[in-house]
C-alpha cells in the first residue's frame, strides 16, 4: 500500500504561488515529509532562516536544485560557474540535502560544438566533485530530455550520466526524472547499471500534446508515462529516497491555488506513482 | 566545393504555399534536382499525373513521406496501417523513389506501454518489408526526436533503428534527419554502424529557443546543429544520396513567399550543409 512517507515537494511545482517559507509551511500542513527547494527561492529567504525553518518542521530535503551550468564561452565564465557550484554544495550541506542536483548546462553562446560542451561538463563536474567530497555532499547528475541539449543540459541519457559516474567515481550519482528519461529504450538496463548511484527520483507526467518545451509538464496520471514501472526499476536498485514531484506548468498548475495543487499531488502520488 | 547537385526539397518545407505540382515546377525553376513529396499532396494531385510531371522535369525522388504509424489500439487498426503501408510502397515504386520513409508511430490511444508499441512497430515493419522486397522498394526508418516518442514515433535513436535493421535485414535502412539525432552522444558511432543502410539524409536546424515541439524547425544556419559534421559522418558510410531539406515552420518559413524560401534553401545549403 502506497503512502505519503516517501513524498517530497519540489518547490518549482508551486513556483508562481509560494515563497520557500510558504512551501515549508505548506508541506508541514499537508503532511508531505520532503521538500526540494530551488536556490533562487532559498536566496530570497536567506540560508540561515531556511535551515532553521526546515529543521523546526522536521522536513527532509530530497535534494537542492540546482548546481551545474558548467559550459561557458570563456574561462572566466567557467570559473564563475565553478565558484557558484561550490556555494551550492555549501548550501546543500547546510540544509542537510540528500544531494545537490546538477543540471549540467548546454552549448555556450554561439557554439555548435556539443562534444566540446560535454567535455566542459565533465571537467566542471570533476572539479565540483573534488570539493563536494571534502564536505560530504553527494552530487546527482540529472540527465535532461534531449530537447534541452542545446540550452539546458547536454547530458541527455542515463547512459551518459552512468559513464560520468564510472569515470569520476565516489560521491557522484544520478537523479532519475521520469519526464526526461521515460522514452529511453535502454532505461531499465541503465537504471540497473546505476545501482546505488541513484540519488534522486523525480515524478510528473508527459502530456499529449505538450504545448511548450519547458513549461507544460503534467501532473502524475495526466500523461503517458508508466511511472510505477520506472519507480519499480529505481527501487530495485535499493533506492529508499523520496518520490519528488517537480512540475513546471505555466498555464495550469502554476495558476491554481497552491493548497489545491498540494492536495492533488498527494492524491496522484497515491494513485499513479 | 559544395554545389546544388545533391539538394532535394521536401515538400513540407513549403507546405502552406504550394501544391505538389507547384513544388515540382518550383524545383525545376530553381535548379533543385531532387524532391520528396508527402503523400497527402501526392493524393491531392493524383499519382499518375505526379509520376508524369516528375518524369517530364527529370527530378529525382530522395524519398516518399511517409509510411509507418504502425501501432494501433486494436487488430483492425493495425491491419489498416499495414494496408496503407503497402499502398505507400506501391506509390514510392511508381515514383521511383530512393526509399519510402517510415515514421513508425507512437503509443496507441490510451496506452502507456511503450515497449508494447515498439513491438508493434517491429512487427509492422517486418510485414511491410516482406511486401516491399517483392517490388524492390527500400524502407527507411526515420528515428524521431525523443520528444515525439508518445505521439509520432517510438523509434527515437539511431541505435534502435540499427537494431531493427540488424534483426529484419535486407531492404531496410535508416533516414538520418539532423533535427532528430543531432543531440545523440552516440551519433557518430551509430551512423558508422548503419553503413550502407543509410538511405536518406535530411537537413534543417534546431533553433534556440524552440517555441513549438513540431512546427518551429529552423533553416540551416539559423540554429545550433553542426550539419557539415553530421553530413561528413553520413558520407563516410558511402552515402551518395541527396541532402533533403525538410522544415516545418508554421510562423516563419510557411508564411513567406515560396520562391523566396527556395532561394534561401539553396543559399543555406551551400553555406551550412
Amino acid at each position: 500500500m502506497a503512502d505519503l512517507s516517501r513524498l517530497s515537494l519540489n518547490t518549482a511545482t508551486v513556483k508562481e504561488q509560494w515563497s520557500l517559507a510558504e512551501c515549508i509551511e505548506g508541506c508541514a500542513r499537508h503532511g508531505i515529509p520532503g521538500i526540494a527547494p530551488w536556490r533562487d527561492k532559498l536566496h530570497d529567504y536567506g540560508l540561515e532562516l531556511a535551515v532553521k525553518h526546515i529543521r523546526d518542521t522536521g522536513l527532509k530535503l530530497s535534494g537542492l536544485c540546482r548546481g551545474g551550468m558548467f559550459p561557458a564561452a570563456d574561462e572566466a565564465g567557467r570559473q564563475a560557474a565553478l565558484a557558484d557550484n561550490r556555494l551550492a554544495v555549501d548550501e546543500a550541506k547546510a540544509l542537510d540535502a540528500a544531494c545537490l542536483v546538477l543540471v549540467v548546462g548546454g552549448l555556450p553562446e554561439g557554439s555548435k560544438d556539443i562534444a566540446g560542451a560535454r567535455q566542459q561538463v565533465r571537467d566542471g563536474i570533476a572539479a565540483t566533485l573534488e570539493y563536494a567530497r571534502t564536505v560530504g555532499m553527494p552530487l546527482a547528475i540529472e540527465p535532461l530530455h534531449p530537447m534541452y541539449a542545446a540550452d539546458r543540459a547536454c547530458v541527455n541519457t542515463m547512459a551518459q550520466a552512468n559513464d560520468l559516474c564510472d569515470e569520476l567515481g565516489e560521491g557522484l550519482g544520478v537523479a532519475v526524472d521520469v519526464y526526461h528519461v521515460w522514452w529511453d529504450p535502454d532505461l531499465e538496463a541503465q537504471i540497473a547499471r546505476a545501482g546505488k548511484n541513484v540519488l534522486a527520483f523525480h515524478t510528473c507526467d508527459w502530456l499529449v500534446p505538450t504545448t511548450d518545451l519547458l513549461l507544460d509538464r503534467g501532473m502524475m496520471g495526466d500523461g503517458v508515462i508508466d511511472i510505477p514501472q520506472i519507480r519499480g526499476w529505481v527501487e530495485q536498485t535499493g533506492f529508499e529516497g523520496a518520490c519528488e514531484v517537480e512540475i513546471f506548468s505555466a498555464d495550469n498548475w502554476w495558476r491554481k491555488d497552491a493548497d489545491e495543487v498540494l492536495g492533488t499531488v498527494k492524491d496522484r502520488h497515491l494513485k499513479f506513482v
